[in-house]
């Protein structure tokens, strides 16, 4: 049976330390969550996380969902437990603000807990997950009565939510779906159509299910254009507040899937269900990205969750396991071999692991912290700034995270040679749950091509001109400073080639854009490369100077600089082929002819 | 449902342009293999695969194995029509002594045979492919009684084989084993202990199954020098070859799996079961060593045969999915949206896999052409220097084609979006299958220790040396001609890579083994990058040859040379990060004090 415990030592040290979270509190919420706020905050989360929702975690995959004859669906054993819990330490509202029943807290905090429930049991985690995605939809654009009827139900964790967007035939493209809207004459619409792959859209965790669904009402213009956002329940709401009688929204099938076998995913069928538009008609598709923004965050902090246990329960088999001797000599002599940690080979795979989910931690709680940034700053040109570095940075923690954990997961499994593919051992369930994670909320590859086809060129290139500058400002103002020198030089080299690759997009992409569709994963993994790296540079520059002035256990920061300096050394080193890779464009990648596949 | 369908008319081209097997008729089985015969092999091995093979794939993994209350053990519907289609048709015996009842063709087209097996359904496969190990081992190190008894059912398909090295604590390191093996005084010896991980150790496809297994004979030295080889049938065998009364030796339990869920996994009891020693006592490993390098060969032609049957239903995604338009302008404008294979991000992905599939067939049948050489060759220079290439590229093959055919499984499965997710698209089903191969026959960083522990300092490192010179000597041969400058210049420069790591390891790792642990997993995915890229530069000539002489179809040949250029281009420049992180060495990755993970 695998375990998990949650890493508060190391958020608190990046929230403190590295971050440095206390310098905005000047910004509603944040003076609020004083350091014993944030350490008992943590505390609290991580112990939800450890006692209530990972103990379900394989039982919850190996039982999955059933969907009964009636459309009702069934959750694993234990889980609802495990979500009551969950909403019963207000943690749905941990940064909604107070007057819809929240606590105000600063993002940053939420995405911390996002990550401990994500490890623990990324199936159950995906219930609150995505209710605090409408939530977030509703707060922005939300009528207030919707916001009224909806939002505090939703905080309380009484009701949940959904994101309806795929249908069978389009994904990617949502200009091409079918859903249609006609208005019912009161303000209200009647939706028809299917949407698939909808997670957590019946469960048996909630008295009600508010689905939040994009259709085309009837007459409007084909394509992305004419998409609109509506709010569609479960059960119609009383007008006191109260559930009401059942709308026309149903269960039709729930997946089999690879993994995430604890949450449901559904075909919804939805005939004549009665919907409200939310936001303003047509407009869907934006509505619709605030949700995909804070969603994406947080897939990619699902990415980083699945890394982090997987390292975790592969690190306790290392030190357990014997098998061999050490190549330079016994280890354990009075043993019959010693632990597989002594390998260099089994090492380099948890010093990798780990390199990346501490630099990743950082990148994603940075990231939080620019939304909150965005969302409670009064400062116009910080408020541009921090949303600059959402844009930029959206992309990248959703695709190069998930990629990455889900090979970590890989790579941790290994570890367990036969046993890894046993699923009592729990490894498999990691590999198989982090996978979704490189597909939902739009495939690493349309991360990629947002990256490059939207951000990057967005305000003639401001954002990521922001981020070089801020980049080579650290290493300039770092240069001389003995203790960085590991950290400065790698991160320049790497600077260099992130610099060389948006020149030559810059060159080459206008003209032709395949160029730039034959590099967008390359870009935007050198992009995560030097993101992670510059991460490391600043947390090693703070545990370097917590070693200076003697406060908090110098073991502990010189494993950090440890890991840090193998970052820099053995996997920052990679942009330099990413790079090679984007210079050679798109002419070899698209000379065969269709019919030659 | 997926689909498959062999790729006959790419090996032919290999056998015959590429490698040329006809200058091998001197070998005994060689000439019988005439140009039509091979073609009828080919082409029937083919059939068999698509027709019996691939249409249980799916619902085998869906239905998985059954064991009984009674210990024994059923596999999915369909598997034993398959499995009896494949002995019926000879296949198992295809490069065994005719003596034996086999045809002696040349083993190269039984790895030809094997991929497409292995492709088709990798469960199924492993039955006939662990029977075809054990007869290898019985042929070399069985006694002439052993080899009558044996191998004709075997041969035939009656009877099947297993491998039994794993105990519950001990995989890697046999020396721990704790099987004992008590002589019975008549020449026999009685085994008991717990096997595990045992797969088609119980199953009801063959009338009698020959286990072959590792234990200790009483009073025998600890550690590796004492143990021996036993074979131990299911049944007994009659003085008239019949089968006899049960021995003891049952299925404990089966394992559930993360894939490969129709051949069933098992744990082993034998309690007192009767068996003999094969090859001498206390020599057990070097017996079970021959039949290890077989199944190393064959697991990274599943690696091979994961990534194949993924490319082709990818690609079969990729041109009838809808999605979007091309970046340069509609290429379907009378539909709703272009099939995705017009996105360069798609394409990328199709290329980087079968620019991979195609090299390392050619480097699987070449290794196989070595492999022929050292069993049938009169030439003893012939000989060693074909036992020096198996003995250094069976690593390469086994821990480079499974690392690289998982993650083309996994690149696969993404050009399926959410589909991809879904196990009825069966995607799922090809990474969780290829996912095992990188595990068994010894976990790949194992594979890496092997070559650089192992096979690179024996001798001299006359195997290493031989390699270089070969490839340096293409080079220098074909540097002036046009058509080859895309290819004998990267290849160069990644040669040059790889002899700098092999430089360094040389002044670096004697004193301090670390050093070559610590970078061992990037020297064996250096050699395999370089290995592929001259596999590459040799199809590249042929495909020259071919075009200038006119013959067969210039479409087909503009196609591998695109290919090639595409692997020269994107793939082969990796080699520069592996060689940098070799350099790096140890010391950080050691760094950390255990207590510190």
């Amino acid at each position: 049976m695998p375990s998990y415990r949650a890493p508060v030592e190391d958020v608190l040290f990046l929230l403190n330390d590295v971050l440095g979270i206390h310098r905005h509190d000047n910004l509603p919420g944040f003076a609020d969550a004083s350091p014993d706020v944030v350490e008992a905050v943590l505390s609290e989360g991580g112990k939800l996380a450890e006692e209530m929702l990972a103990p379900v975690n394989l039982p919850g995959d190996q039982e999955g969902c059933t969907r009964n004859a009636d459309g009702s669906v069934a959750t694993p054993k234990g889980f609802k437990a495990a979500y009551d819990a969950y909403a019963a330490g207000g943690w749905m509202g941990l940064s909604v603000p107070e007057e819809f029943g929240g606590q105000g807290l600063p993002q940053i905090l939420n995405t911390a807990i996002q990550e401990f429930a994500s490890s623990a049991n990324l199936a159950l985690a995906m219930y609150p997950g995505l209710t605090q995605g409408a939530i977030a939809a509703l707060l922005v654009h939300g009528s207030e009565e919707q916001k009224k009827t909806y939002l505090p139900k939703m905080v309380e964790g009484a009701w949940t939510g959904t994101m309806n967007l795929t249908e069978p035939h389009c994904g990617t493209d949502l200009g091409l779906l079918k859903t249609k809207a006609a208005p019912n004459g009161d303000g209200s619409y009647s939706l028809t159509g299917t949407k698939i792959f909808i997670s957590a859209g019946e469960h048996d965790m909630s008295e009600n299910i508010v689905h939040l669904v994009i259709a085309r009402i009837e007459g409007a213009p084909a394509g992305t254009k004419g998409i609109s956002l509506f709010v569609v329940p479960k059960f119609l709401v009383n007008a006191d507040g109260s559930v009401g009688e059942r709308n026309g929204v149903s269960c039709g099938s729930i997946e089999h899937k690879m993994g995430i076998h604890g949450n449901s995913t559904c075909v919804m069928n939805y005939d004549g269900a009665k919907g409200w538009l939310v936001g303003e008609a047509n407009r869907g598709l934006n509505a619709m990205f605030v949700m995909m923004n804070e969603a994406r965050l947080a897939v990619g902090v699902q990415g980083l969750g699945q890394s982090e246990v997987a390292y975790q329960n592969a690190v306790a088999y290392a030190k357990d396991r014997l098998q061999g001797r050490a190549l330079t000599g016994a280890k354990a002599p009075e043993k019959a071999a010693d632990p597989i940690i002594v390998h260099p080979d089994v090492r380099r795979t948890l010093m990798q692991i780990r390199a990346f989910n501490e630099a990743a931690r950082a990148l994603v709680l940075w990231t939080a912290l620019q939304s909150d940034i965005v969302h409670r700053s009064q400062d116009a040109k910080e408020r541009q700034a921090a949303d600059d570095h959402m844009g930029l940075m959206t992309p990248v923690v959703k695709g190069v995270l998930t990629d990455r954990g889900f090979e970590n997961a890989v790579a941790a499994q290994q570890l367990f040679g036969g046993h890894g593919y046993i699923e009592e051992w729990g490894m498999s369930q990691f590999v198989r749950d982090a996978r979704i994670a490189m597909i939902y909320e739009g495939a690493n590859g349309i991360q990629a091509m947002d990256l490059i086809g939207r951000k990057l060129p967005k305000d003639g290139g401001r954002a990521m001109m922001t981020f070089l500058g801020e980049v080579q400002t650290f290493i300039k103002d770092h240069n001389e400073d003995e203790a960085l020198k590991a950290f400065t030089g790698p991160l320049q080299a790497a600077l260099n080639d992130l610099q060389g690759a948006t020149m030559w997009f810059m060159q080459n992409a206008m003209a032709k854009p395949d160029n730039a569709g034959a590099g967008a994963t390359d870009y935007m993994h050198l992009l995560g490369l030097v993101a992670m790296g510059y991460m490391w540079a600043r947390i090693a520059k703070a545990a370097a100077a917590r070693k200076r002035q003697g406060t908090g256990s110098a073991e502990r920061m010189d494993s950090k600089l440890v890991t840090g300096r193998f970052y820099m050394e053995r996997m920052l080193p990679e942009t330099a082929v990413r790079l090679a890779r984007i210079k050679v464009g798109a002419d070899t990648t698209m000379a065969l002819p269709v019919e030659a596949f």
